[in-house]
């Protein structure tokens, strides 16, 4: 599978999450523990994974399954990366508020294509980094508040603290999608295999979290068990199903493809969501919309576009046959 | 000179042009008549070209000067053009506020390229198309009403005729400026003497102008001769040194640079106007200006940077002697 489709689906996917979501919802508020919903996810990307290495394991060659300890135990680490980025989140809304936080959730985009770049040493063009620039420039474009909205930006306002630990909060999000990356890719393990580790991992965080919730609310409505499926209905199971798809395919783009799809794909997936309120929850377009999603489109086709399509190359017309296949090889290596 | 040193002038005067204005206002209004700014700026232009057409006669080798009726008729089109423009300017603004005026405001970067390319025949590549987009995107979010701002947009909300003459409008002034380019460009004619027809031409039109005013006003205010420098003081005389040397300038970039030097040009200066604004009018600053301001750098870095420093060429590096010698003469061609 090609990763552009692969990318398309998640971006379809995960912007029909934050719709689900609001779906789901009833008089505004969740029927349901909303913290079951991540630890269910995790119990059906697992699901789906050790079928999948099942299937693999019965045909030949069998998949490629490292097991020592060494490596396994590097798998905890992603989810011990964003329960660090959960507490920080949390601190850095008691000094700002939400809409200077989701505008300051832009910035990992940034941070990811410096991490990217610092930890995997992947070199990007100057034109790909004014395109990584663009794409968190344009979802801000497209984030900025309406003249008649109510509240007006707090923007510049917040606490130092605030800002501070809303770029802790970029660089840990970039991290963890930047480690995965590197788990990913470290040797030719079958994805699903890893996956297993991954989630096995993940299923664990997500449960200690639900007790954790268990001990702070002194047990008033039940151990997490009971309150696993209470309150669920038809949008509820989407919600779970939808989120465990875009885990998936998550892992597939950092094994196949890299952070930065990824950074693209949920990106787009944000704006799709906007786009889609327009329709359904009757939200009202802004102009900032539009403008953010012309900038984010051009931002896509600069980093993805081949340079030959963006700048006119000196080699593409009527060149000779001896120099084009020199020019091919290099391309081809970098 | 080098280019970019007369249009970063150009921008810094473009630029002060706005904070003069508003500096030689009192009370709101101007105590002097607007309209016979930009005739006395015209013949200060004209003054100036005659100066140095004359410095120039004195030296050898004479410059040249076509004088044929077939030549000299073409330069009243340009301020034909304008006089359209504005009239067609007046007659938008019957239909939208000037609010969404301005937002239009920017359609004409795009329709300048689009005339630069099509009368010209200048090849843009499709990197530079984006950044001319980009250049009028990001003109467009720095404008963009901030939410505590009492009247909204209603950019969406003008009647269908109120956006065709908007189009009409900035594809009008983007003709001006590609026409006048094609007059400064046609022959190798001295830039002074290119500038004595054209300002004669202006002078001319803005007297016109003047004239029909007092008809207009039943010469309640008398002659527009005895008006000309009645309620002037120091900061009038400024606007209109000021818009005279911005013209001299714009004449000189349409000789030896083009079209969208000059528009990047102006663009730069109506955002570092809002810039000065924040200090000098007290002008509350808002995220879409840092973001408009951000988008236009990259514009600017996208259009006008060579390609070589924006994407990895392929010939770079280690490449052999006879293939990089193919390659330079390639890229000087085109």
């Amino acid at each position: 599978m090609q990763w552009y489709v692969v990318a398309s689906i998640l971006t379809i996917l995960t912007s029909s999450q934050g719709i689900l979501t609001t779906l789901s919802q009833s008089n505004g508020g969740y029927k349901y523990d909303y913290a079951t919903v991540p630890f269910l996810a995790e119990v059906f990307k697992l699901i789906v994974s050790s079928v999948l290495l099942w299937r693999e394991c019965q045909r030949s060659p069998s998949p490629k399954m490292t097991t020592e300890w060494t490596s396994v135990r590097l798998y905890p680490i992603p989810s011990i990366i964003y329960l660090i980025h959960n507490n920080v989140q949390f601190a850095t809304l008691t000094y700002v508020d939400t809409s200077t936080y989701q505008i300051m959730g832009n910035l990992k985009i940034v941070t990811t294509g410096i991490l990217f770049r610092l930890f995997l040493k992947r070199k990007l063009s100057n034109l790909q980094w004014m395109a990584i620039g663009l794409l968190a420039i344009g979802t801000t474009t497209s984030q900025v508040k309406g003249c008649g909205e109510a509240s007006c930006d707090s923007l510049f306002s917040s606490p130092i603290q605030g800002y501070m630990l809303g770029l802790l909060s970029a660089c840990l999000s970039a991290l963890a999608g930047v480690y995965t990356e590197f788990l990913m890719k470290k040797n030719n393990d079958s994805l699903y295999w890893q996956n297993i580790q991954l989630y096995t991992f993940g299923a664990i965080f997500n449960m200690a979290r639900l007790v954790l919730d268990d001990f702070r609310s002194g047990f008033d409505k039940g151990p997490w068990w009971q309150r696993l499926f209470s309150g669920y209905d038809i949008t509820t199971w989407l919600v779970v199903l939808n989120l465990g798809s875009t885990g998936l395919l998550v892992s597939w783009l950092m094994k196949y493809a890299d952070n930065i799809v990824k950074v693209y794909s949920t990106s787009m997936a944000m704006l799709l969501t906007m786009v889609l309120s327009v329709f359904l929850f009757n939200f009202k377009p802004t102009v900032q919309l539009y403008l953010g999603i012309m900038i984010c489109m051009m931002s896509l086709h600069m980093y993805f576009a081949p340079p030959s399509m963006l700048v006119d190359l000196p080699l593409t017309t009527k060149t000779p046959q001896s120099l084009r296949e020199v020019s091919v090889d290099r391309s081809t290596d970098s």
